[in-house]
């Protein structure tokens, strides 16, 4: 079930600059040679890595917009030839007018998906249009690769409907805006995908971002979870650039036995789900 | 919003014996008036704490299963009159001779709901009738009540549909069995409680066990979190028979903003949720 080889993967923490559109290209496109020269399956990029986060308004956004023919995924596909890679990237997207937060899934061959974030957090609201179409899930030679973006993941029933269409891995593009947490716990986001990855039995890879800017700090919490929920890997809070990488069998997560009697994903309750809480 | 006094809530878990329905239902009651001494509001006791767990089959826990009409239960309610106290405790049920995983909320007056467990974990396939009711809200003097019982816990549709139905606090007896997990983290069941406080909005209070049973161990993992997720007491795994209590106010979990632009129901997606996911 788990063939020879384990999936390598990375979460590579870049540090995008506001609306420089060229640096960030950059940025990424080292991540990639650098993916590659250290034998990544799977790489995954921050939220917004070709633009930055902080924009104002949707008009300053739209001028770092690009849309998914962008030359940037040509040259992605281009260092990914010849290989297995997968590339996992946020974007601002120019998607015919509107401005999406969105993420690409490229492989050798070139862009494989597209996903744009349906849950908006905070002044994104102002910037971007939500997206409405599920998140996809994509066969790869490494499993099947499901997507989400930051605030999405905060809603169990992203995981959930990844999970019940096959997801055996995750990728979470983020940018966790920096936020307080008890000394003795991890940062929430990371919480909530231990316990996404272990009720759905997935693996998780969140890749956040580095840099301040305008005053904005992040988490810089990248992390790898295991289909128990258990951390593989992850970048301590304000570890600035870095990198996490974790070498695991994304299919193992087809088996979601819980117990000799129970399964993550068949224990579930659609019947109970859908009635009427009562109330007295 | 939050009145001028707090709510008491308190998990005692207690040791529950095997079979022992009457020393069960003293160590039952000695809890309750613990807890009336230390003006507890809402006191949570184990799952399944009129009988113990380890059931080899039906016809064994039948032999101690009780009606909801037990003088266990007027009993609680004559220690509750007077007070706004509730109780929430786990029970082996006599239901027309199924026999059920269930949990009782009493206030001063008698039952005000009983819920019987709708996700068997392991061997409780073959002594329990799942329950195919959805997990109660009870409005209380303490804000709106919800509950659920160990292993409904793992799947964030529970928590989330008695979120949606207004719940402030949910109650969760449980026996969780011991597990392994890092040095560096609470055992798996807290992070996913921690989760679905934090994903939901909402105060969460887990009764576990103590008392090993015919070789089983419990995680003795107790826990109140309140609505970001964050631990407000536990007690440490092994802690044997011991009690958390905490004060808070559940009524805050009304205010489910996460941003200046964010509520964690509001934004929810169905329309997004409904639709299939694509693959590629």
């Amino acid at each position: 079930m788990t063939g020879s080889n384990p999936t390598r993967v990375r979460c590579d923490q870049l540090a995008p600059v506001l609306g420089d559109l060229d640096g960030n290209i950059a940025q990424i496109l080292d991540a990639v040679a650098r993916g590659r020269a250290d034998a990544v399956d799977v790489l995954v990029l921050p939220e917004l890595a070709t633009s930055g986060y902080c924009f104002q308004n949707a008009a300053e956004a739209r001028e770092v917009a690009i849309r998914s023919s962008h030359a940037v995924f040509t040259r992605i596909a281009d260092r990914l030839c010849g290989s297995a890679g997968i590339v996992v990237v946020g974007f601002c997207e120019d998607d015919d007018g509107r401005v999406r937060n969105s993420a690409a899934v490229i492989d050798g061959d070139g862009v494989r998906a597209v996903y744009r974030k349906s849950h908006l957090w905070d002044r994104e609201t102002l910037v971007f249009t939500a997206g409405d179409e599920p998140p996809p899930v994509i066969d790869t030679p490494h499993g099947r690769l499901g997507v989400m973006i930051c605030y999405d993941a905060e809603f169990p029933e992203m995981p959930r409907m990844l999970a019940l269409a096959g997801a055996d891995l995750i990728a979470v593009p983020t940018n966790w805006p920096v936020g307080e947490h008890p000394a003795s716990d991890r940062v929430a986001e990371v919480v909530m995908m231990q316990a996404a990855a272990r009720t759905n039995g997935v693996f998780i890879a969140c890749c956040d971002r580095a840099g301040t800017e305008l005053g904005q700090d992040w988490n810089e919490s990248s992390v790898i979870v295991d289909r128990f929920g258990w951390v593989l890997a992850e970048t301590q809070p304000g570890a600035g650039r870095a990198t996490v990488t974790a070498d695991v069998f994304p299919r193992l997560a087809r088996d979601k036995a819980s117990s000799p009697r129970n399964d993550w994903l068949q224990d579930r309750r659609p019947d109970v789900y859908r009635r009427e809480v009562p109330t007295a």
